[in-house]
């Protein structure tokens, strides 16, 4: 494990802070409210923020939640290998946390979904030891990278501001107490403001 | 009263969105988690914000908060003329909303503070007629911007992003349940991270 390995986030969140919905599912991964509202950056006008996708898809390793990977319906469904299809994007290791085992899935393109049951630590140690001297990014959702940030894990986070108001949801941030930052940059388009923190470490 | 009228406000919040603590007092004024950790970048780094400290202090007339004035002790201190001395930076008008009346105060370089107690719009109507083709300047607190943002009255929010967390206090946004702007700019800076975006009115 290499503590020197850098860990960095990506969140797309509204401008009240919200990334998610209380109530996630098949049909509304991020919630009912949301929609995809946060993601049209992204599936509409990707060719407008090159930089911001390549740093979002830079890792050599990931970690993401349970309900990121996919829906809970209280057992694993093997047949389900994630919302990304055959190739995901993210050509590299992916450790997704949970409380079930099951076994790692393999995807074209170098993609794999490996399970950890024992808490984030553990599955930031092996993503550090998967990344070698690449970044571990924490690919969400939310509840997952509040988990992240309140252990005070997270070396840059960087958020992609949709102006859009949602008034309820889950918050970037909710449950974390305090932490110091560096402004690292800012960027302005018509759909979206991508701002940079890095952690300050007291 | 012209429609055409700007409302602009600025609001200095932590990364988590955070503009006070809900313990506001004299010795406090944004409450005691917070000191004025917000405000650092305007008092000790002036000199490297001219443009945003411009803007923040450009508009003919302001609303302000009951709060913001001054501590509320049950009734008006006759003797209190708010905060910021003798000659404040507004020289202009100030509009303080609350429930008890007291007489206008006038004060050096033009700022004269004018007590309303019917409300936001009567105090935003009062602030339009007095600022004519200039813009009106919801000066906060953030309870009071807020209320404003409700209400839908505000054209443009200038957020000062501030790299600390606090994790408990009045956040930017809160009740407002949605809303939809456009990202106009924004520019990182050592201390704090200037953000502007326009309200799309539906």
């Amino acid at each position: 494990m290499s503590n020197a390995t850098r860990v960095t986030a990506d969140l797309c969140v509204s401008l009240d802070g919200i990334a998610a919905g209380h109530d996630q599912s098949v049909e509304h991964p991020f919630g009912s409210r949301i929609g995809f509202r946060l993601h049209t950056w992204i599936m509409e006008h990707a060719e407008d923020h090159p930089e911001e996708l390549a740093a979002l898809n830079a890792a050599s390793a990931y970690v993401m939640g349970r309900n990121m990977f996919g829906p809970d319906r209280g057992d694993w469904d093997l047949d389900w290998t994630g919302w990304w299809g055959p190739e995901p994007d993210y050509h590299a290791p992916v450790f997704v946390l949970g409380h079930r085992p099951r076994p790692t899935v393999e995807l074209a393109g170098g993609t794999s979904f490996t399970f950890v049951t024992d808490g984030i630590e553990a599955a930031l140690k092996l993503a550090r030891e998967a990344a070698g001297d690449g970044t571990v990014s924490i690919a969400g959702g939310p509840s997952t990278l509040n988990a992240y940030l309140r252990a005070g894990l997270v070396d840059e986070l960087r958020l992609h501001v949709v102006p859009i108001v949602i008034g309820e949801g889950i918050r970037v941030f909710d449950g974390v107490e305090d932490g110091t930052w560096t402004p690292v940059s800012s960027r302005t388009t018509p759909e979206v403001t991508h701002v940079t923190w890095r952690a300050v470490r007291g």
